[in-house]
């Protein structure tokens, strides 16, 4: 039994609130125990001077916490003028993986701005973000559909993420919670597909390394809990938007 | 009557949400018709360079807003790495606010950071964020006499913050939206203590001026709403804290 | 009687010199007691990005100080690498000050940078830079009608501001030198045209409050120094200049 | 056969100098194929704020690449103002590395910085880097324990990091190149100790997936080009250092 | 005969006004034809942290121009957020420049700030800095002295700059003002000592070169200029201050 | 004798290696003693902004050190996020030094990017940069010749730096390395072309001064020297660009 009365290989209790906010074309709040993150999917009709002429679209992320997320007030980032490493390290990861399962081409030359704003953490921030905003991703994806704004539903598949790591006590555990993570050995980040192919795997010994047998133990036990994370998302979408990627998905692998 | 129906002198629906977050020692969520702001209140057990060694304490705020608290998409001003100007005018103008109705002394070398985050926006950020920050402060004051960290309760008054102007038509209105305050010719925000007393009055006629008549009218206008607020404070922070506050004042007046 | 033998109403010895610097439109150095300002105005043939093709113009203003203006030095924001929230707000009123008299349409794509570097300071810097800075633009203006470069005279008010404050004994005073202002409870500053409207009105209780009775003898006290100092302006500016900012006027009222 | 010649499971030619300047406490100049990388190792006899006073000392790492070590001139981080977020991630996984290998508490309140400088880039320059970066840290430990300034030898294991990935044929290789990384489907850093356990595992499908035979299959070849690695830091380390690492492991598993 | 009318040895006007503000410990106001420059010279208690336990003082300085100090309107340094390469330049030559003339172990451990703010350029600026900024900062120095908080007077010499150029025409001018600074093959930049000793030298071909011959020439002609520098800088600290300079000059020279 | 055994007019060993890298279009790592810098060139086919439409190219150069190029680790200026004064003031001087040997009319509106990064530093770090940056230029605009991309040949002067100073004991000693430049009471820079003209002289005394013998006695032992960096710049660069550039020279001189 874990300390706050999981099993190894159990979540914590996922919420998915969609069009939580006013303005933004897609919007999110997700709890995942009492990490709290929203969301946010906006679209820009241009994309960044690197990717011009090329008839494809962009996504890209941000991500920041609010300065009492945390236990301790942490400066604004904003107020020290510079992004810390550890916030452009999760900003790229969100990026990359949400990219994984969109057809950039069929957005056209559109950015998809995607904020993930952690109002209150306890561990698993980044991907909690990430299977949030693919969430939102979507409803503002499907929002351009709608519109006629775009001719093919650019998203191929799901996408979730979820962590895994090894405790002092050696035991493989599921979505650790702050106070599990700060003292784990070891601390896995998956994000993985629909169809259970990996987007992105990265496994750090803290002060510690593991053994091919581990590694094999925690992706296991991530894929278990990624299964379940996908019918969270699937019932924020709705059956409709469901079909959509669903059929995008066969017509891709056709 | 006004865009949203409202009259001339009526506010937008208030609900103030206290204990929002698990990890400030105050925080609310204010909701000011669609404007909605997180505000938070930090203690830490010390007090700014220029403070020290006064055995004074030291109230100060932070202001942001989401990127997509708006209609279209900000830049962070963490990207940006640097704070615009705006935003510094109205976390000085947060600060000095509430340090007009708190005894400095009486909370020792300490520093309350409020933290005011705006996740969406629709016109009298700065305003709620006053309102809001009051009520997150003096429960995190309160944790601290509960505690017995302090003896005196430092806070003398109630204190509120609305907007005011006037209009392209000429008619003077109460609690600005967006689309109001984006066309209003003066633009003037009040804040206010429970007792009538002005804190800070900041009028501004934008490409346009205002005379002393029109001045009197916001000002008349601005103090209705303001009572209807202190009310909506009340009732958030129970009648414990409010007869704290009343007997606090009574004791400054002797 | 004030520290420095003025009456409670009496405005500081007041000096405007124009045409102050060879290389600007126009240019002023005003002393206002011991306070000191360089106003210069700086014409440029285009405006910011966001007000291109409306076929108006724009003012903005800067303000510094020298380091050793004060009796301390400052650190000067070049070194620090930003500019001060103080200096962001003084800034900003400045240039929403002159807007508020000009006809932005009438000067065309052009910029009026408006620049107020202080040399000296002993209180009210930011009410003597708008005051100079008004007569510098008026004559940077007045060159461009001279030079045929526009067609009619934009400028359709006189425009001056001062500080006024309730000081400890409670007493109301006109203009506070830097003493005064220190220990000031509360500090107004009133920006004012010609024709006695307000156009900014910023009042602060400084860990203090203030009453309506306190605010009305304010602005009172505020109004009497103000129309003293339009008769210095007027002076520095010349017969000439004063018949067509008052032609202006009586178009515009029409 | 790979666009240079070499085999799918082939690393590129691999050449280590040792002391290759005369200033730092360690430095090699580490070259893998064209990729050039100047690894030093400094040590500072105090350790950063957040470790003081816990008796163990710190690793940081730092990386950059010169201007022109790639095809087209980069600007420097230095005049941007700025590290870019791909610098410090790559910094970050080089100090976590090392860390992994090394009884932090053995160096006392020291700090080992690490800077690894790319003067020539053709793919794989971070995991060039960490295994470059290793061997440097080890000489100005080495330094350290035969200045009889510490007591006890602190690195447990070898370390070494390789590349490997899926071409967008599907062959899984070995070590990619500029050229082939950039095409690349997937792309791994594997870090890992001489007995044959993880430290970081980093796998990205880029704008791609993987699956867990992918995932297996590559990490099979990254484990064989591992082993010649540390061939040659032993090589580059000589006998007495190497007996050294082998003797603190032994003493530490038991 | 040269644009202004001047013989090619020939300074322009000078005029060198003491105690220009109330506040610095010295300051002057400096006329070089139509180069203003304000010099100020500030007196901390402390030293920079290199230099702290030394028993030695040090002197440092900071240059600026006004935005409209020229022709068309530079951008702040502090909106710009860094200080730009040329003012850097110059103000690590204008402290070097002073301190060449200074005992710094009579002063203690107190810093010098001299702060020099063009308000006007026209050619020239740095030298007239120098020349401004000795005079303030004697005067800072000889308040220390009157005031007993120093024993020695520290100053052992005078000090001036000024320029010398070779223009298009192949002519050897002094004191060039920026229309021939604009055109000139060769700049130079001499710093002497009053009893005619070299400080700085810095003579730059602007995409040209000189031989040896120009080179006495230049200096030849810089000298005279310089002699009849010091006197104006005699002149404006009176006979009193120049015979502690003296005699501090020959008490060294023993 | 000097402490490393040189005589006074003595260079230290000096040595040009080129196309030391693959990427640049011309690359040089030179050592002079102990320094060692790495000089590249690299052309862009634009120019800077406030160049364009002139028909002419550009020559700017960037310098930077490895943090461990010195015998105590410097923190890197990317991450102290702003380049410091030294920096700037060599990075101007490189520039200002190879445009005046270029004829920027014939390499049309490209720049050429100047890198120099020192990678292990003994004094004279400015001086072995121009020379070295001197070569790698010549040899990317030779590239340019040879591809055609421009028609005249511009390069048409040698060009070389050295140091030269006044030490402790008065004697004048040419290259300077560390331990002589920290203690030396006058330090000259002296950049000059093939035929012994002046491109920079930059001659400081150090808390100390210099009389114009001493300043001829370091203008002959630097010419001397530079004598010899000329002959090893002409082995490094080979005959037939030798040629190049002395037909250049004449054809410039007729």
């Amino acid at each position: 039994m874990r300390f706050d009365g999981r099993q190894e290989n159990e979540l914590r209790p996922i919420h998915i609130e969609t069009s939580y906010l006013m303005h933004p074309e897609g919007s999110v709040l997700i709890t995942v125990g009492d990490t709290k993150v929203i969301c946010t999917a906006s679209i820009e009709d241009r994309v960044p001077p690197f990717m011009r002429n090329q008839g494809k679209g962009w996504i890209t992320a941000e991500y920041a916490m609010l300065p009492r997320a945390t236990g301790t007030r942490n400066i604004r980032e904003s107020s020290k003028g510079k992004v810390s490493g550890r916030t452009m390290e999760i900003q790229r990861l969100i990026g990359r993986a949400l990219r994984a399962v969109v057809n950039l081409e069929s957005i056209g030359e559109r950015t998809i701005w995607i904020d993930c704003d952690v109002i209150q953490a306890d561990g698993g921030t980044r991907t909690a973000s990430i299977t949030g905003a693919y969430v939102a991703m979507v409803q503002a994806l499907h929002k351009l559909q709608v519109n006629r704004s775009i001719s093919k539903f650019p998203v191929h598949d799901f996408l979730a993420a979820t962590s895994v790591g090894i405790l002092e006590n050696g035991k493989t555990v599921l979505d650790l919670n702050y106070v599990e993570d700060s003292a784990a050995q070891v601390d896995m980040n998956v994000v993985m597909t629909g169809n259970g192919e990996f987007v992105e795997l990265q496994g750090t010994g803290e002060e510690s390394t593991f053994s091919y047998n581990q590694l094999n133990e925690m992706l296991k036990s991530a894929q278990e809990g990624l299964m379940e994370l996908f019918e969270h998302q699937k019932a924020a979408l709705g059956d409709d938007v469901v079909k959509l990627i669903t059929a995008t998905k066969k017509g891709k692998s056709k």
